[in-house]
């Protein structure tokens, strides 16, 4: 939790970051992601204003294992899409990074074409927290971004835990960065992630990396012919190419542009963005629940010795379940439901 | 809701299904399948004490596209391993079921040589209800099964919306079954499954499907490898053969043994099994949580408008979820959480 700087009225957040202002926006973002219940209250009030504004840019999630060259991925493409006359926000969701470590993000020496340009604002992920509530806090962000003008948004994840779903759930777009060797274990992609991927790049498909490369973008395509044709009606692609080099970035623009063609002519684009708001909604609620009942005196008191007893098999499951259940319902009273996502939430 | 043909004492039912009399076993499921509040906690009580004769068996989950061939995988599979000596459990969770369709284990007649075998024991899935509901008279079926003596369940799912995770969630071993034609989009495996399996067995492998199942076969191995090497320490194969031509069992068979041989000896298949009976605990308490407050008047009343609202940007999801929240906290009272989990839930 950090001090504010400097605290406005709803109406100046609101007014600056329509009108585009760095600063203002950059505080709005520090309002969102304290935890003080104060700045929760005017970080919602501003967010409703602003929203009419927002949902205009295309938004392109962007993982991949660690040492696939992100950092250097994001200043290239980053640079070639400005090039291309677009606004650029970069965020990212990293719920391990924390304020002395830094997010990949954080590290803005590794992009330094785009850190400091003028049409691109660089947010390093919102720090500590549980996945929910970074993701949560990356989602308003990006929704700040889009209404202070940005027409492009990359959301980066590190790929721990759950990150990449919640990146994929808050994206029109998922791109998956691999390394020219597949086939190779070590390359490790988590279980399911493959089959978010609306595009695979291979990354540093330099000099004498071209064979491997080439094998690895014949596997990974013949891969992707296995999975059901997704809902999009896009079929994933994967290419192979060079950030350093800036080899290959054009064709993951036309994808891009090829892609939003696709879905605004069959309705998926629009389709997709409302469930991802219904889904939102949902998932906040549910987190919300599962916080109001796991945090409840009663269960928490309970918890380790129904765990313990479930596991050792003197009680099953579903029973277990409905004790928790009753205990927490005698003891509910007022749960506190007004209270903030804080940092344990 | 069936009536009750006939209704016995908690000893009776723990007694009958422990010295593994069928007809007894047949009626305890049948107490569990039931929604009636009496018989929920008869059955809650029965599955208490036979609790600890559970466990025993191994728990193999097949999964497939309709026309894979199913029914005849099973019933060969079935026979061979009643041939190696085991006794059989052959259960099934397919929540588009109902009692005038009948799941494909209803459809008796194509599992001829198991049906009525005097060491197998073929329950067709549980009809209607949520996918929940159906998943939990399953794993509880399985637990009287295990408790009534047999050694060996396979639990078979016809692949509709999430039913295969939750197999794949309460069995030691998840199965793919697929056609010899890798390549072809029509197979249209559902995002996620190929990366649940343990072990792919491409059926139908017969006279001039030969070759074609040979590339399937490279095919689901490399595409396997691509993945990153599952917690269980064993490495997902890929077998081709035919059910039809009692072709290919033996290497499953052999699968099986190794694989428990292996996770026996790592530790895994416990951890395994006391997580998933952990998740059982958490998946339940969430589904009634999230039942209470979603049948809750108070936000049945506002949901579609709620709903609405969101889509159209007139609200954010995050302020949406907490006006829903506070209606909900306002209008609870006495949620019903000793209800069973009936047709609704």
């Amino acid at each position: 939790m950090k001090p504010m700087r400097s605290r406005h009225s709803v109406d100046t957040y609101t007014e600056g970051v329509l009108s585009g202002d760095r600063v203002l926006l950059g505080q709005a973002i520090t309002l969102i992601e304290s935890s003080l219940d104060s700045d929760q209250e005017l970080a919602a009030a501003v967010l409703e204003r602003i929203l009419p504004a927002t949902g205009k840019a295309f938004r392109m999630g962007i993982t991949g294992v660690p040492g696939v060259g992100k950092s250097t991925f994001i200043d290239a493409f980053g640079s070639y899409l400005v090039a291309q006359g677009h606004t650029l926000g970069v965020l990212a969701v990293d719920p391990s990074s924390n304020l002395t470590q830094g997010s990949i993000l954080g590290d803005k020496t590794r992009m330094e074409r785009i850190s400091h340009h003028p049409r691109v604002f660089v947010r390093p992920s919102p720090s500590g927290g549980s996945l929910g509530g970074v993701a949560r806090k990356t989602r308003e962000t990006m929704l700040l971004c889009e209404a202070a003008g940005f027409d492009m948004i990359l959301v980066e994840t590190v790929g721990v835990g759950q990150s990449e779903t919640a990146v994929h759930d808050m994206v029109d777009f998922f791109l998956l960065l691999m390394l020219p060797n597949a086939g190779d274990e070590l390359q490790g992609i988590k279980k399911g992630i493959m089959e978010m991927a609306d595009g695979i790049f291979i990354n540093k498909a330099e000099a004498n990396a071209m064979d491997k490369a080439r094998i690895a973008q014949a596997a990974y395509s013949q891969a992707l012919r296995l999975f059901a044709p997704p809902a999009s009606g896009w079929h994933p692609q994967v290419a192979m190419g060079s950030a350093l080099n800036e080899v290959g970035l054009h064709t993951l623009y036309q994808w891009m542009l090829d892609f939003q063609q696709k879905t605004w002519q069959n309705g998926y684009w629009e389709i997709n963005r409302q469930e991802q708001s219904i889904q939102w909604l949902k998932d906040t609620i549910l987190h919300r629940l599962s916080h109001i009942f796991f945090e409840s005196p009663a269960v928490k008191a309970h918890w380790e010795q129904t765990q313990a007893a479930v596991t050792n098999k003197e009680i099953p499951p579903v029973k277990a379940a409905q004790q928790l259940l009753r205990l927490w319902q005698e003891g509910y009273r007022q749960p506190g439901i007004d209270k903030p996502e804080g940092q344990g939430a």
